[in-house]
């Protein structure tokens, strides 16, 4: 395990500001202006301006650099942060970016200017869609599958039988569902060992390249515990889920234990409200990719989940476009996903993604056919 | 620093169920049974009741023990989990309370029964409010009185002269501003030795026992250095936003650092939407105090943010209510509260109460003087 990840004070002190796009909503007693103003020293000092000592305002505040209304009952606001105030940690990042204005409301973040400085403090994915795809041999211009082992309440060894037979119809990755922790019928150490080990031997009987990805998602000192038994298994990506976890805990996967990092999204919708939160591409797309995030899980459209067409393209694209030096991240539409629909949704989305699905798999009795038929209707 | 956390998973297996008591909101096309059986199946196996293995429903999936309509255009509804399968991680509770249908909508969660294994599994405040007050060396009977360091932008220095005079103006809990963490003007380590010392020097002076709570919130390894370090300057007690670095790292504080731990409700306001998240009791009173944590900041009626008298003594109530063995926490009442109101809000709320207040004091110009007005406006 290496030692702590680095924090690069001095690289962000002369940096350009950190530009965050708000839509703000406002009661009929709410000003604007004011509004702006207030979200800029809550965000940073947390006093009036007329409480602040010499030196402070402008260089540690938040500065309105923008506000007009919007289309709607809305208006368009800028806020430029010093990057030095948001820290080069992702905890600080996130409270400089939502901590005390959550508990506010009418205030989204639509999207956000890195500044160069910020995104390599970071880091981003240390593999991104084209490592994932050098692991699993798929070639460029193929789309990449994915699955979940479930239900909780199987044994580890039913589990892994499962896994076996994701393996052998050729699933890349094959991950625990996110629910799945270290409860009694499959505890982690024991699922760990023997699904690692059923998509190891299921690899060399059909010539495959699968990976399974253990959900190593769990408190600070379980957490190092099970990546590194991850690592020791062989294993070489894994699952987390960052709002249960902490979004550092993506970049401590990366740097201290070398794994891909498959992201899922437990816990984050709460932020997704029309008129107070993210936009889901701001946190799905930039947060979890520059945190080091490898592959991004999202509920796509027209299945369990709420969002639209329009959030899952722009999640797509917050995930492959040019970010700083950073890599590509893969996109994952999951969350009720047809095995029926595959073929479409590799039309519409292209193949620069992943396609998690799983209960439409179970559904088909014979998961090494099931897994088949994915791959075929993707032209794999 | 103490092994892990213990997991108890056997103590959980044959326990009471996890009952928790939704509002559901329907859009137009939804039923509200269909709504609350697909929450007990999202929310553990993640797949349909006809895709489950034999043996699993009911014994793994959560149980819709009560479904009636509300009030409102609202329905009253309990789902019953089983213990076992949100195990005994924090990370997997806040999974089966939240995770995935956090990104549906509707849902709101207003109160937890919990039983006895779960609430014994986590344990609680090690010290809670009188173990506070013994440090603090306040009679019962009696509030006690917080205040932060600020603003972000000072050097470590000017900071810890700022400890120093409210130290010696009696203020008991003095705590950094939950925004600073490692920035450049005042670096963790630094402000840590300087503040801590400012105040042990300040109680020297006056006879004070004054106590400095350094905001350890930090990605997963800093935290756990800047814990060790805590403790080896001489503090007992630390300030931590348990939404930015993990519900866990509060657990993990208590036990392998022994620290008491007051909670800031950074970021966590994004659940507490009316009709999808949590009630802010659940969360800040159940949650936090259950994960460890001795005091906990709420944003105070008449402040800066949005919460209601009726919803902060909600929160009052969960935190010193009987609750299995787990001992009660201080309610630290925060976020706006102005010092020429102290004492109503103590008339109000009673002695068994934090009272936090920041920019009010700093308003006063004189510190130490500020922070002795303070005192007296509480009968202290």
């Amino acid at each position: 395990m290496k030692p702590e990840p680095q924090t690069d004070r001095n690289r962000l002190a002369d940096s350009e500001p950190m530009r965050v796009h708000y839509r703000l909503y406002c009661a009929p007693d709410e000003d604007p202006g004011r509004k702006a103003a207030a979200i800029a020293l809550e965000q940073t000092v947390e006093l009036p301006a007329d409480l602040l000592p010499e030196g402070i305002a402008g260089k540690w505040t938040g500065q309105v650099t923008l506000l007009e209304p919007g289309d709607d009952d809305d208006w368009q606001c800028c806020i430029a942060y010093p990057a030095a105030a948001a820290g080069s940690e992702l905890s600080q990042l996130l409270n400089t970016l939502f901590g005390n204005i959550s508990l506010q409301d009418g205030i989204r973040i639509d999207a956000i200017d890195w500044p160069d400085s910020m995104l390599s403090a970071f880091g981003g994915p240390a593999y991104g869609l084209e490592g994932l795809r050098q692991r699993c041999r798929v070639d460029r211009g193929q789309p990449l599958t994915s699955t979940a082992l479930k239900p909780l309440g199987l044994s580890a060894a039913e589990l892994a039988a499962r896994a076996a037979a994701f393996a052998e119809g050729g699933i890349d990755l094959i991950k625990d569902d996110h629910g799945l922790s270290d409860q009694a019928p499959a505890p982690f150490h024991e699922r760990l060992q023997r699904c690692q080990e059923a998509v190891t031997r299921a690899n060399l009987r059909v010539g495959g390249n699968s990976l399974y990805l253990p959900n190593v998602t769990a408190p600070p000192q379980q957490l190092a515990e099970r990546m590194q038994a991850a690592v020791n298994a062989g294993c070489t990506a894994v699952l987390l889920s960052p709002w249960l976890s902490g979004l550092d805990s993506v970049r401590w996967a990366r740097d201290a234990f070398g794994l891909a990092i498959m992201a899922h999204p437990a816990l984050t919708g709460a932020l997704f409200r029309r008129r107070h939160g993210f936009k889901p591409a701001v946190l799905l797309g930039d947060l979890f990719r520059i945190a080091g995030a490898d592959a991004v899980i999202y509920p796509n459209v027209g299945g369990r989940f709420g969002f639209s067409l329009d959030t899952c393209q722009q999640i797509n694209a917050a995930l492959r476009r040019p970010l700083g030096e950073l890599r590509a991240a893969a996109p994952t539409a999951g969350g009720g996903v047809r095995l029926s629909d595959a073929g479409s949704w590799l039309d519409r989305y292209g193949p620069d993604t992943i396609f998690l699905i799983g209960g439409s798999l179970y559904a088909e009795g014979d998961l090494r056919a099931a897994a088949g038929r994915l791959r075929r209707a993707l032209g794999r």
